[in-house]
């Protein structure tokens, strides 16, 4: 069928702390190109005909035989898939493992020997398979995925991806110094290899799809690990790469403490750890950072400048000992900021725990800064709500990864990547209805509902996940 | 059959920091008592004859007919279960939900409306069924739980947790002031239902069953709810009852900053908030004190000295914005401590939970004494290690509650109370082993299950949790 009319209820961001709610909703897909046709507020209220309201939205006639109807039940609700800003593809080959560890000593126990593995191509499809199915089940529609520095296995990753129908960016790895020498690279071959990887995504992308349309799902993003593995030449080489092909950036800031000492003493020329990529010519508007947990004025200056994205990925940052970042303060000054799990210096594969290590991160701080009276006035120290949570795992990542206008949202005009929450399936972790009675002022469908996402954000997990879409195209379900 | 032999991998804390690990064990429990009779660390060296051994550990012969053989599957093992050191089995009805408001706010709008409802008996057992099926589904074998101060949906709770088989404390909570006019009683009325309660418990007490055995699986503990709920007299009085019936106790502790200068309002009388606790003789080695988030230093000499035990509920704390305890240097002063869930303070009723959360609390207080070089030594900013995360869960826990002669571990003499744990069922959330080759340094049997018990920790849920035991009776299957 050209067309699927979803009625039920459909959650989405409308800004930062908004979230839309529409108990009665209703939402239509053209299954053609994967784009949301239109919203209706009140499904009940709308005009008898869908075909009627079809033809307002579509600006053609629409015959009843051409719409597929989904009523979706009481329990459940439509939301944007989760955008997963920052994560490692090959490290789930060794996910929740060594959490005692600080970064440094952690990149050489686990992450140097492992990455080094994915020279072999089935091993390589072996654990992107896996590391696809872990993502797309928890709920992940889109992710930007750092690969490994071998061009044959991220075009492995690039094509396991495509297959599977999951959004992405996938970087090809850049390390020439300060890595152990079987899992090195030349500067002559990194580029190399970095030029024929563009180059080999261009061409095999699927047919008749153009490189700006939404449904070219995978694209390349230039990856220099971060500075300590690249040597200022390189980076510079790089952002001239991002550049000519018109290509996003990732790479990591300000995580650890001697992790920033380390670059300070391997660029002695540069003010700050950001100064380095920012004289390579690396931050720009889209520049996605990851961690940015320990940042100086300056610094901070800069990237709200360059307008440069912000991926704050609170686990990673709690499990290897690195710090807190402020989410509350890179918001509060207008930066663009989304989640990411960095599997596996964070163990958890999932945006859901994100959010909810977010909200720990930000409640930890507010609680600092309430105690030693340094919250700069109320909003500092207002913790993160519900709707802000949501944002930041789904329209925050869109803005970060420069795809605010094709996803993050269920507004017409966008792609249908959105998730089917249902919070009473089988083991559901969401307590059932008749065991969450109605708090007290709960007034009507939009407080309950406000109250059952909530428990969702908190308690719910994969089990409550039974459909999955990119595009319109149901990749996943229970 | 009188005699189980469980032969697998066996887990079980050796101390602070010490797991055992017997990836060839072998394990006897006595069904008739649900004691485990023997732990042998080889089955591979064990006599060849298991009725040899079992007439060693039992005393006398035992006939082959007499044991049931259970051989584990190499993805699964045994651990004890999971004990929850504080937990409000009423605040089930709303889990997950207010985690953006600080704590008095908090148990304004929804606690004290919610437990007020339990006055009403069938929604008690219906809420309270609820409880029991989340708490040991997720493996936990034992819980202090406070319920409200109703007399019979306390007595309806105790019978619940009698018949699923799980091991509890459970406490009539006390409130006499600072509560609302629909949720308080008179001194008189607490007192009275107090007693009552504890003599009705140990009445209904099954046959044949006396009071000092592990047979008895639920038993009541005083409960004044928190200093700011009591008056001095009150306080006075249940620490007199406690000591009349020999009795634990449990309360809360410097969980939040104007909790304790609400408390300190309250009692101008006295020096601290442990020390109104300390002036009422609630203060013993068998108190249980929840949260101890801000302490001072004579607080923490006072504790000390009497020997109480901690119950670190780090999701809780973190989620009502209190602040982050100090486990580490609890643990360096000697101090039990266990872990708590303190549903819904904490939105998680899992102890996978709290031992993930403790983890988090421990390395943001880290990675703050390195940054702020306050660290005290190297032992004060080592991380909480996969031992000790489960120690505190297993014989910390018991530690806390004065069962570690009883519960806590698998040991010759114990209760077998444990969790069959599998690490590859169904959309198990631990990847497979396929997916996780060996870390480089895998050498043998016990480095691999080294990865796997860590795994588990990080990334495992219910789903992983086939088989509960409390002694040695099978409560919860998957
Ligand atoms: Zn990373
Ligand atoms: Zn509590």
């Amino acid at each position: 069928m050209p067309y699927t009319v979803y009625s039920g209820c459909v959650v989405s961001p409308s800004g930062l702390s908004r979230l839309s709610i529409l108990p009665n909703g209703l939402l239509c897909v053209d299954n053609e190109t994967g784009k949301i046709v239109g919203v209706h507020n009140d499904s009940k209220s709308a005009p008898e005909s869908l075909s009627a309201l079809l033809k307002q939205w579509v600006g053609k006639p629409v015959d009843e035989s051409e719409i597929k109807s989904v009523r979706l039940k009481d329990t459940q609700f439509l939301m944007p898939g989760f955008i997963d800003t920052h994560t490692h593809a090959p490290q789930f080959s060794f996910i929740g493992l060594g959490h005692d560890l600080p970064l440094m000593d952690w990149l050489e126990k686990y992450t140097f020997p492992h990455e080094s593995d994915f020279k072999d191509l089935d091993n390589a499809r072996n654990l992107y398979e896996s590391a696809a199915s872990f993502t797309i089940r928890n709920g992940t529609t889109c992710a930007a995925y750092y690969a490994t520095i071998h061009l044959e296995s991220c075009l492995t990753l690039v094509d396991i991806l495509r297959k599977r129908g999951q959004r992405a960016f996938v970087g090809k790895v850049n390390m020439v110094q300060n890595a152990p020498d079987f899992y090195i690279e030349t500067l002559d071959e990194t580029m190399d290899a970095t030029v024929k990887f563009i180059e080999e995504v261009a061409r095999t992308r699927p047919e008749g799809v153009t490189q700006d349309s939404p449904l070219d799902i995978v694209k390349p993003i230039i990856t220099p690990r971060f500075a300590p593995s690249c040597t200022m030449e390189c980076l510079k080489k790089l952002a001239k790469v991002a550049k000519e092909h018109n290509l996003p950036i990732q790479t990591h800031l300000n995580e650890n403490r001697s992790e920033i000492e380390f670059v300070a003493s391997q660029f002695p020329g540069s003010d700050s750890y950001a100064g380095v990529y920012g004289e390579a010519g690396l931050l720009t508007d889209r520049t996605v950072l990851a961690h940015c947990v320990h940042n100086t004025e300056p610094e901070l200056k800069m990237m709200k400048e360059k307008n440069v994205g912000i991926s704050h990925c609170p686990n990673s940052n709690l499990s290897l000992t690195s710090g807190m970042c402020d989410v509350r303060r890179f918001l509060l000054s207008g930066f663009k900021v989304g989640l990411g799990t960095d599997v596996s210096g964070g163990y958890s594969p999932t945006i859901m725990d994100a959010m909810r290590m977010a909200a720990t991160t930000n409640r930890a701080l507010t609680a600092e800064k309430i105690a030693s009276k340094t919250g700069l006035n109320e909003e500092d120290t207002t913790p993160l709500g519900v709707p802000e949570l949501i944002y930041l795992a789904t329209l925050g990542g869109a803005q970060v990864l420069g795809l605010e206008s094709q996803v993050g949202s269920l507004e017409q005009g966008k792609q249908f990547d959105a998730l089917l929450i249902d919070l009473e399936t089988e083991n559901s972790p969401v307590p059932a209805e008749n065991v969450t009675p109605s708090v007290k002022n709960e007034k009507n469908a939009l407080t309950k509902w406000q109250r059952r996402i909530e428990q969702f954000l908190y308690l719910g997990d994969d089990r409550n996940i039974t459909n999955v879409f990119v595009n319109g195209r149901l990749i996943h379900s229970l």
